[in-house]
Formats: C-alpha cells, sequence, structure tokens
C-alpha cells in the first residue's frame, strides 16, 4: 500500500527542526512535518499565575492559533470572531499539560513559561508537531535562564514528543498527513517521554468503533515516530546540562 | 486497600437511571453515579445544521452546564462569565462524537436531537454519567419519534456508555469519585459500545507518566464497568424495535 | 368558571418544599409549584462586594436560570449565546432585592449569599417560586452557620414569599400556569412579608390598561395565596431561632 | 414639609418639551423634568422583526442610554464595558412596552418604530420622563407618515404618561429628584393612560415594606401628576388626527 | 464655484460654542459647527491609569460616540452590538492624542481629565469639532480645579483645534459638510496649535491620489479655518491664568 | 550623525521580499523590512460583501494581526481578550484602504480578495512593510486569477507601496526602527503610488508640534523610500500583463 505522498504506512515525513526562529523569544523554534509548519516560541515572564502565588514554584502554559491562510481555505480569525473555538482550546489545554508533566516545575522558580504555537502552514498534525517544536522551544528558554544564572540547573525531567496515527481502510498509518486524517475511521494522538512511557492517549472513533488489538498495533508504530523525533530534538536543543 | 465509601478497587459507585424526569422534553433521565447527578434531556428540532442541508441525513449535538452550586464550592456561571470554558467544549464535544457514532445519522431523517446534560450534583465523573445517561435520553426521543410514526424504526447501531478508571498510589481504581479523581497520578475516560469496541479513549498523565501495561490494565478495568452500565441502559431504555 | 387544570379562580396549584436536595450547598431547596420545579441553593462566601468592603455589613444576591429543556421548546443556553437575556436580569435582580429587604444584613457578619435559582421545569411563576424557595434555602444556610457558631442568631427580619395574579377574559386567576400567563391582559407579581407588607408590586398590561379596583381585587387573591405560602416555608424551615 | 427644591409633597418640577430637536429623525423631542434632560426621537424602519414578518402589523421597540456624564459622577460607557446593564435593559423594556400598548400596532402598516431616549443630564426620573417624551416624539413620527400618506390615520388608541411616587419619612412625594430618589424607603414608577387606567404600576420597597394604604395614596398622587404631564403632550404634539 | 449651501469653497460654516451645557461635569460645551452638534464633557478622576501610577503626572484620554439618530439613518447602538467600531476607535485615539500634545500632563498632578464627546446631531466633521470643543471643556475643566485650589496654575501650552479640508471635482474645499464629505475624492483632517504647528495631519485619498501641491493648497485652507476656530475658543475659554 | 545599527539618516532598512511563502495561498509573500518580518496572503472569494452585492465589482480587504512573541516582550492575544484593539482596526483599515485606491474593483469581478498581514518579528515599520507586502501577494493572486482564466487581465491601476519617516532630537530620519520609533517626536506614515502621488499621509506629534517645513522635508524623504520599495516589487511579482 503506497499513500498519497509515496510513504510506506510505518513511515514518518520529513521533519526539521529550526532554532531561534524568532530573535526576541528566550526561546523559539520553526518546526516542520511535511508541509505543516509552526512557529514554537517560549517566553519568560517573573510571575506566576494567581492560584500558584508564594508557592516557590513555576509554571507552564500554551496558546495555539492557526494563521487564517494556513489553511486550504482562509478560515476567519479567532480574534474577529471575538472567541476563541472549543477545537483551540483542547489543543491548547493539550500542549500545556505535555510540558508540564516533564518540566519540574518545583525547581524552575517563581515564573511562567508561556509557549505560543502559531501554525504558519497546515496539513495535519499540527498539535502533535506543536508539542514537539514547543518542547525545544521550552528546553532553549531554559538554557537561556540558565546562561544568565537565573537557574542553577535545566530544571527537565524526560523529554517529550507526540505523533498521530490512524486507521483507514483497515490500514494503520503513522504521521497522517491532511487527506488521510480528514477521511481515517479512527485518529489517535499519542503524547510520549523519552523513556517511552505515555503522557497522553487520545483515540477518537470518528465513524466506526476499534478494537483493542488494533489500539495496540496503533500505539506500537506512534512509540516508533515518537522515537525518531525525540532523537531530532537532542539534536537541536544540545547538551541540557 | 479499601476506599474513601469502602468500594474496593475494581467495583462502581451504585448508579440508577430515573426516566422521563423532565416533563416536556422528547427523551430525559436523572443519572446518578454515586453522589453526581446530571439531568439528560434530548430534544428533537426538525432541521438541521447548514452544513448538512438538503443531504437528507440527521444531527446529534449535545451541551453540558454545571449548576453553580453543584460543586464543593459555588462556580460562577458561564453565563454571567459571558464563555464557555475549554473544559466545557471538550466535554460537550466529547458526548456529541461518542453519540453520534452510534446513531444512524443517514436513518434519522434531516431533523438534530439536541442532547443537555445538566450535572445538578457533581462528585466526579460528570462526563462519563452524561454520556451514559445521554444516550439512554436519545433512545427514549427515538422511541417517541417512532411511536409518533415520525421514523419507520430506531435508528441506533449499537448501544455506547462510559466510565473513569484512574491510578492512585499504584493501585488502578475503576470509576473515580471526586476526592479520588484530584489525586490520582493517571486518569482515562473511556467509552465503548454494546459490542465492547472503543469509541474514545483519553488517558492523561497528570504527574507521572504511564506503560503500556498499566494501560491495558486500565482499559480492562473500564471494560468491565461499562458492561454493566450498558445492562442497566437496557433495562431502562427497554425494547428498542 | 373552571381553569384548564381544574382550579377554580383563587385556587393555588399544589406547591411543595424538599430541603437539602444539592448536598453540597449550605441551604437548598427543590420548590414545585404544580409542574414548575426549582433548585434553589444559597452560598456562603466569606466576602463581601468591593462596594461593602469594612463596612461590617453582608450581602444577599441572586442568580436566576432555566435548563435548556426547562420549556416547552428547548431554548438556547445564555452561556452559548454569550450573555445574560433582560428577562433574565429583570429576575435576579427582584429576587435579590426581594430576600435583601428581610435580611438583616448589618448582623450577618462580612459574608455574601449567594443565591442561585435554576428553574429545570418551567410551567409559569417560575420567578415567584424562586423567591418563595430562596427565602427557605437562605434560612437553612443561616442556620447552618448558627449551628457552626458563625453567627449569634439568624438574621432575618421576617418572612417573603411571592405568587402572580392576572386577569384573563375578565376573571381575576391567583398563580398563573404557562398556558394562562400566556394569554392574560394582565399580569402582576407580588412579593410580601410575613406581615402582610409589600415588598414588590410588578404589575403590567400586557394589551388592555387596568383600573384601580382590578388591582385592589387582584392583590386581595395574592395576599392570600402569599399566606398559604409563608405557612408551608415555615413547616420546611422549623424553628428560627 | 418642605423639599430640597423648596417643592411641596404633592408638587411636580418644571416639566417642557422641546419638539423637532433632532433634524434627521421622524419625530423627535428634549424633554426636560427639573434639572433631568433625555433626548428621544423616533425613527421609522420600514420592516418589521422577524417573528412578525407578514402578520401585516407593525412593532415599536426602545433603547434608553445615558450619556457617561449625564450623572454626578462619571459612569463607564456601556460599548466599552462590552455589554448592557440589566436597569438598562429593564427600562428599555419598560419604555417598549408601555408605547406599544397605546399604539394601534394592528394599523401602523409592515414597520417599526425605534425610539431612543439618551438622557444627557439626569437628576432622577430619567425612566418616566423617557416615556413621557417617547411618546411625544412617536406621534410627530406617526404625524410625519401621515403627512406623507403613509398612514391612513394616525393609529394611537391613547395617551401615555409616566411618573414616579415614594415615601421619604414618612412622606408621600411626587416626582422624586436624584437626591430623594436615593433615600426614599419605597419609590413607585406609574405608566397611566390618557383615560386614567394603570400600563404599568412597580413599586419597591428599598427598605422598609409598605401597606395597601401607603399604596393607595402613593397612586393617587401619581395619577394627579400624569394628568398633568399628559396636558403637556397634548400641546406639544397638537392635532392627532 | 457655490456649495450646497450657498458658502464658497474657503468658507466654514457657522460655529458656536455654548458653555457649561452639561451642570455635572467639572467642563462641558455642546459645539454647534453647522448641523454637526456635539456634548463634550470634561471630568476629572483623582487617579491615573496603571502604566502611569507613581510618576507624578496627569492622563488625558478620550471617548467619542454617536447618538443612534444623529445620522440620516438610525444606526445600532455600539453597546448593543457590544463592540466599538474600528472608526470610532480612531476617533477617539485621535482626540485623546491632540489634547495630550497641548496639556502639561506633568503639571497636571496624579489625576485623569476624561473627555467625552458625544454627537448628538450628525452633518460630517464631527470628529474635528470634537477636538475644538473638547479642547474647550477641558479648559473649563482645569479652570474649576485652579478655582478649587488643586493646581497652581493652568497646565495648558498651546491651544489646539481641528478642521477637515478635501478636494472634489477639482476643487479645494474647507470644511466638509456630510454630502461633500461623502463624494470628496481627497479627505483631510488637520489639527493645529494656536501657534500655527501641526499636531495631526491625515489625509487619505478615497478614489485619486493627490499631489504634493494639492496637499500644500488644502493644509493652507486648513490653517485659515483653525485660526478662526482658535479665535472662537479663545472667548470662550476667558483669561487662562 | 549615526543610527543605532549604522544607516544614514536617509537610508532605508535592507529590504527583502520572499514570493509563495504560504503554499495554500493564491499569493503570498514574506516581506523583511531589517528586523520586521511580516506573512502577507492574498485569498481569493468568490463573493462580495453584502452592501456591494449584484453591482458587478469586487471587493479587498485586509487583516493584520502580530504573533504574541513578535514584539519584545510577548504581549496578550487579541483572541484571548476577545476583541480587537484599537490600533489593530486603524492599521487593517489603512491596509484596506491602500489597496482598494489602486485595484481596479470594477474589473474585478465579484469577488473578494481577504488580504491577511501576519507580524511574525516586530521591529518598527509593521504597518508600512505589510502594505507593502500585501501589495505583492495581492498582485500574485491576481496573476493566479489571470492564469486560470477567471479574469481577462490584471485589474490593477497602480503600485503602492509605504514607508514610515519621523523626527528624533531634530534629525529627520527614513524608515524607523523600533528604537526610534518610540523616541521619536514625530512619526510618518505615508503610502504612495508608482507614478508618486500620495494615497495616504499620516503625522502624528508625539511630544511637540510640527511645522510646515518639517512636513516637506519628511515627506521628501518618504518619496525617496517608496520609489526603491517599489522597484522591489516589480522585481518580485515579474510581467504584470
Amino acid at each position: 500500500m503506497k499513500r498519497n505522498d509515496g510513504r510506506t504506512p510505518t513511515q514518518m515525513r520529513p521533519v526539521s527542526i529550526k532554532k531561534n526562529f524568532i530573535k526576541h523569544a528566550e526561546g523559539s523554534v520553526l518546526i516542520t512535518v511535511g508541509e505543516t509548519k509552526v512557529i514554537c516560541t517560549a517566553s519568560v515572564e517573573e510571575k506566576v499565575p494567581p492560584f500558584l502565588r508564594d508557592q516557590g514554584q513555576g509554571w507552564v502554559t500554551a496558546e495555539y492559533s492557526m494563521l487564517p491562510r494556513s489553511t486550504h481555505t482562509r478560515s476567519q480569525r479567532e480574534s474577529s470572531r471575538g472567541k476563541v473555538s472549543g477545537r483551540t482550546m483542547e489543543i491548547q489545554r493539550l500542549i500545556g499539560r505535555s510540558l508540564r508533566t516533564v518540566v519540574d516545575l518545583e525547581n524552575l522558580g517563581e515564573r511562567t513559561i508561556w509557549v505560543d504555537c502559531d501554525v504558519i502552514q497546515a496539513d495535519g498534525g499540527t498539535r502533535t508537531a506543536s508539542i514537539t517544536g514547543a518542547f525545544v522551544a521550552v528546553c532553549l528558554a531554559l538554557k537561556h535562564l540558565h546562561k544568565n544564572k537565573m537557574i542553577d540547573f535545566i530544571p527537565v525531567k524526560d523529554f517529550v514528543a507526540a505523533t498521530s496515527v490512524g486507521m483507514l481502510d483497515g490500514h494503520k498509518l503513522l504521521d497522517l498527513d491532511y487527506s488521510e486524517d480528514s477521511t481515517a475511521g479512527v485518529d489517535f494522538n499519542v503524547v510520549k517521554t523519552g523513556q517511552g512511557h505515555f503522557i497522553e492517549v487520545q483515540g477518537t472513533a470518528e465513524r466506526e468503533p476499534f478494537s483493542d488489538k488494533d489500539m495496540q498495533e496503533m500505539l506500537g508504530l506512534a512509540g516508533k515516530g515518537i522515537k525518531d523525533l525525540i532523537d531530532l530534538q537532542e539534536k537541536a536543543i544540545g547538551k541540557l546540562d
């Protein structure tokens, strides 16, 4: 079975991570996964949200957005609609949770890292590319803090990366592009650590329910893809201590 | 290991489903899962959303809300804040997707079923109780349409019910109540069909990533609980054809 | 003259007040007036609004809402419309004012009682049922505070209850149900104290203006109904000191 | 007993109604009641709201607003707060209802009269001054339609005017100014027709409940004041047929 | 060439400035420019916005609005649309900037002057009339502060006034009314000081781009008009020290 | 006099225009002016806004936004604030007006070109860079329409580009970067055509009013810079017919 773009079912699209893409941000990357392109920045703010005040720990939070013409047909800006869509909220909550699981908030100090994931071109997998890129941006921001002697060590417990996997006409496919994603019967987003543990598993049957065995196979594929992503992250970030 | 309320790890809370709780609705239930109580209504509207117009099929959509004092401390109304929270949006999208997977939209006719899940008392598991109760409310509304000869048969492909499962201090627990949910390290919401297939799997590591094996055990527990819920749904709904 | 449901013009619908309906709230009732059902909760917050800060007194405020399918046809949620309707605002201001007139705010301490009136089933008279039920919920919350020694006595100056009255085809009717309310030419909401004094009188000619004499007769009817409601409140609340 | 401004308890403030104050509007007045000044315009739109479409009748609706510095201290604009307050909604609903009761909507034709009441200087009684002035503006707009042969006769069934009355230190006072209104224990807004019937009665005990007898005396005072206002309206409007 | 209303191309419309039009405001005027009428008030608040706190200086800010029926056909209220239009924002930013350039903020003390410009009748040039009138209202408010010994001298560095100028069918016209403004090919708003320097120049080619020479001639005309406006301001304000 | 980055007062920053930066859009560029980077896309929609329906002509409209971390310190997203700022509105209106003056709307057909200018890195001059880049994106989209035979010729009447100019410590400077812009006493944005005529002139005295002569010198500088920008646009666009 050949996919649209010639890939085998178990093959990811080409991935690149370009560091320091935005000069003002403490950490930033442009991550490219096939034709999907996301700018991820990590901004450090020297205060924490009200619910964490005076607890001696830090926070990581994320926002996600798509440029209006990142998609095939132009979509309306959320700022001009006056509210953020449910899809956007789900995605930014997912990115935030994933990062907070691996960042050592207790040792971050009383500061917030604001992560912004802005999709400039979309072709499927924008949320998983965002997580993968955002982790690198956060590490770069933490290295910046370390270099400026604001933290004693890089407070990161493990790596985190994400990919999607799905079922289409009975085939299990790794890293769905937009055309695959919009026709797949089952769609998983999987977030794992460098040590191979799960942080998030979100599987949805778009039309037909799936079995335990289907799930096992899909998660296996995802695990393999995430390993490769983490190798790329390591190269981009460099030494963490 | 004993739980707060005396349950064993693999035991669900007592569940009851009270039919026709709200007199105006075409279908309605009050579902009680331990101290969690949700009013689910299904309302039939004889038109479909714009994106489905003139396609000869129907639609199912859901809204979810909590009364301000359903929770331990009063929360602000979303109507007075002027916007719906990300959590609410996630939940209502999940309920809607779960129901649409089992309702035969092609044979529903050009009509929309609006499902409203209003939590009047919350003690954990409100989203899974909503799905379980909403399915019954939808079936009751469909029986009402059938009785009034608006549809030729009940357009339902399978049952659907949901429960939560989690890990707390190394123990795998079925059907978390609020105190367990807020301290669990891992938290899964699982939606399955009567035939034992998955519709949704949403697992989140709140603090510590989980292994493949942990996941398998938790999903096994959830499957067992969902079977029991589907037995209760069958009793509440009665004959479907 | 017989009414739809067999009542005489001067007869109220059956009323019941079920205490402690919601377990988390300091005070709560389910009030049922015919087919109208409202959950009223009273929540205690240990602070006052900014305009009362450091004045040594308390505050009572109310919010009102209808579940989407409490009505004959489903109405849109105010949270998804993003704003509260004028009707809702009028009603919650009325409930709040009525309660503040009888609660001894000076002796309540620097705390706020939040009253939530959520209509789960509507058949006319939801605002007056809300006032009648809310007063009981507030008294239960105050008894809770007293029992916990947070106040020395129950700071309530008098009882308060409310009902509606109207004119339909020349007849004066007590306690309008929805079908009567939507066809009446004149519609009064009346709020009175246990001592028989008025707190609010709101009379509206929907189509034909009314005379002084008509008003006198309607207010007389309302007074009789409110006396009965206050008897029921006394039974529900029990000893207040 | 002398009032602040030297009036007797039963005396209204000086009232003037200046016609055609805004040149673009079909009907407009500047109404002055003591130091309270309201611009009332009536604008004709040749269509009706959706719920009245194709029913061959017209509609009258009202909006009310205060300039930020019409009050003693500047208030924030509702447009910059992004929402209309409950008080504003109550008032504009009251104005609209009052006018619709006397305008013969069946004979207005399929058009809407938009009434705008903009308070440029406030000293109590802005809602009652708005009703009194708005009725004149509406009549002027109807005369304009009649002159342009768009209607065969002036579709008005009766006059309508409004005033306030209250209790302060045991005295019943007609036409409260701001300082009286903010200290009164009881406050009534009364809307009556030229024939002396009531359209609206809204009485509120701000602090102490009032008796039947108090109400009768206050309504008597209000009736007297409204008669005088209707005389002034007649002079401003001129011949109506 | 004669204009609609008989003016020559270089002639302004009649202008009047009526002082103390609104009694509660520290400073207020009704400015009339032809058929354009704007109420300008200046309100003093004894605090500054957060970004200026503890810097020992003051602030001037402006809001602008049009009554719904100030225009030929009624426009919707910004408060009922729930947001302020881009045009309104542009205008109120322009008014605020213009005033801040001539008010000596360092010597105003830690207070804010809120300027409200409310157009009650519109016939072109509302933003320039607002600036011209607002400056007078601000000076009157400052004189009020001075009289009450809250400031030692009137902290104003120069006068400021504004007018419009445009090109229509090849003619350069001073002070466009609405019919001219809506057909002009080029439209300038010019804000100048008493000393003849520019504060703002905003020129827009509505259809056809304009040359350097055209601009010079238009700015010359505007300068002449502004001189006359400043003479009128001086008369209205009286002695400033 | 040397500027921060070594430029002479009359020297622009290096400018580059990278075509087809976003693959889905009909026209797109990444424009870089010094450290300022803006993605401009032009999207074609085959309908016009309601006010132009059935008039046989087209429309061009623009939206502008900054990524949260395009700036030195992170700014809040307009979508999460729920409204678009006055500054953003001003800028997008300016971009739209500028483009509409040179596009031949009559010959565009009944379609809308949506222009999106998204600043990914900001260092002053984002609005003028947006106009300069947007014109190229629009031309590329028009060439795309022409190639697909949807229009008979490229409906563009002239080129348009923009730059800023200002006064700082008595020096007139071309093309202000952020540090210059935020300290300049006078700030002009100038939009001109290929033929050297003005489309917009917006000059603001931030602190000290400026003379006629100052303005002449600044506009001369701006004209020179715009000529160079138009040369670059011509190279990027290629043959227009």
